[in-house]
């Protein structure tokens, strides 16, 4: 479970398209070559899109022949194809991608967003390729030293967010404190949240815990104006009522890694016991409906889509093995941001809070 | 699940103890006043442990009154108690419990083992304080520069072992190559693998990724003589075939706790789902007994008792909320570390791997 991404609750698939008029019209940029499965998912997750969403503009990036072929026998309004020469490979290194691959889908989608041709991107490509791509391409806002990838979690109270995942592995109190600022504005303006739960990983809640970036952090976020709760341990992302826990990206990498673990392992634990005899079968059968909703409730897709922050535009990571309804999801939160308009409240919440002189007036 | 320790699948509690027959003696000393529910719980763990295992000695270390009230009705061969008059508190910090508690249960369990009067101890007491504590007075190892935390953890292949988990937040490459070290020969001893498959916790599993201490790490483990397979993501500590996973005391914690979290989230939604109506009451109850076998496999107080490595004695932690059952499981990995010579056996391995000039007739 718990691949990736924000908002889906506000989207879960199949509900809530009817209702897209009047919405402000946007352009979205997809990568129809990223992630394990390329345009054979990323083509018909875009026909969904557009069918339910009259207000958006596609553009699949790649391969022309082979995305006009999978768009052949379907409806394809208000949605285009981008021709781009080059793939991105799910193991290439970023700087070997930035250099040498200029004409990649990946790259296009990106120089597309730059460009004002597209409101936003979705790729389901290389985290670290697209990471340095859209940095190089974008560059971050001004104040941010370092973007960072957010994603929705599910958890007792619904869902929460996390950062950093990945992008950044050594991480200082001030990294972590704009990770802070960045992710409290967007779950401000994603989930309609006034003033965001925003909670510090750690090792104890007690304040003698925890390493020097860690403490640090915490004495910036006590004398921010955020609404910081303070520390929380590792089972406090999924137990208690939060909106926003900050780490650095080693540590937020090997909690999600480890949290879909042991998903995963629980998962087919239960399968085992429900497989053992005729019995056990039996009686998987009567509770076969209530395991279903519970695995609907806990499908990774519907968290599918981590965003990048700190970039002067909006990129958004789909996981690498997102299936249509998963990357469809990717879709939805791209043009949430759009329609939050996010790198601009970002640039404007960061530059307050790092630079408060400036913005004294509106503070 | 997971709160802590290994072995315990040797162990599960009402199993193999009738057959605890010409085993070495031995005595182990228990912090009777530590934990959530101090002696409430040590004491009729320590009876039960007691009966099942005529080889072993039990001190009762603590408040006299208390534990003699609750041995009163109790069958108390083999166990004996050690009066202390002082507790240390379960927020208290380290250095305050050290400096000002030279009479606590805590302090006076791990005294009797460097006074050689037990061959172990175990305490349900603060983390913090036993560590330092333990290190204090019982020393680390020749060549070991931090003792580190270790615990199993059950994974799609029966369990496998972390460390650290919260005694050292900043970590070098060196001491990441000592956890391996000294982990590799307790899993070795412990479950009689003769070349446990060892990894290293990272964010990715290509060369390039990671912190430089992890990269540094990752170069010292493959030109070591240990069985070491290379990096894991955060999901294969569940999901993949490995004996050990090393990683800094503050990923460590943030893992286990995360796991336990997800574990909990899950385990609620699950009986959610059953609990919603009528119906899926019924289905629930047809589904009763394989939910219960799958909790039994799960139950986290098989797997409590994490061991305190790198010190010149045996120092065994268990969950604070550990009840009976959990706490007996940790007096089990205090006998079997006993048995297997833990201290002396880390101690060559860890200077044959630091210093193998020392060692070469045997290496």
């Amino acid at each position: 479970m718990i691949a990736s991404a924000r908002s889906s609750l506000q989207h879960p698939a199949g509900l809530g398209r009817k209702t897209k008029v009047m919405k402000q019209r946007c352009t979205i940029a997809l990568d129809a070559m990223g992630g394990d499965h390329g345009p054979g998912v990323v083509v018909p997750a875009a026909v969904k899109f557009a069918a339910a969403n009259p207000h958006v503009d596609l553009i699949l990036v790649g391969n022309e022949a082979r995305i006009e072929e999978l768009l052949k026998r379907a409806p394809r309004d208000r949605i285009r194809i981008h021709p781009a020469s080059q793939e991105v490979g799910m193991d290439e290194s970023p700087s070997k991608a930035l250099r040498g691959k200029k004409d990649s889908s990946m790259r296009v989608a990106i120089d597309l967003v730059k460009a004002g041709e597209a409101n936003a991107c979705v790729s389901a490509g290389n985290t670290g390729a697209l990471m340095a791509t859209a940095r190089f391409v974008l560059k971050t806002l001004p104040s941010v030293d370092r973007p960072g990838i957010i994603t929705a979690v599910p958890s007792m109270f619904g869902h929460t967010h996390m950062l950093d995942l990945g992008a950044n592995v050594d991480c200082t109190a001030e990294h972590l404190f704009q990770f802070a600022v960045m992710g409290s504005e967007l779950v401000s303006a994603v989930d309609g949240i006034d003033k965001p739960r925003v909670a510090l990983l750690n090792i104890g809640q007690e304040e003698i815990k925890g390493n020097e970036q860690v403490k640090q952090a915490h004495e910036l976020l006590v004398n921010s104006g955020l609404n910081y709760i303070g520390y929380i341990e590792g089972d406090g992302i999924y137990l208690e009522d939060i909106d926003l826990v900050v780490t650095d990206g080693f540590i937020g990498n090997v909690a999600l890694k480890c949290s879909e673990g042991v998903a995963k392992f629980i998962g087919n634990s239960l399968s085992a016991q429900f497989k053992r005899n005729w019995f056990t079968k039996l009686s998987g059968l009567a509770a076969l409906p209530i395991l279903k909703a519970f695995k609907r409730t806990m499908d990774p897709r519907r968290y599918n889509g981590a965003s990048l922050l700190g970039l002067r535009g909006i990129v958004i990571k789909s996981h690498g093995g997102a299936d249509q309804m998963a990357f469809e999801n990717a879709i939805y939160i791209a043009e949430k941001e759009i329609i939050a308009n996010i790198p601009q409240r970002i640039g404007e919440q960061v530059g307050r809070h790092l630079d408060p002189t400036q913005y004294r007036e509106t503070a």
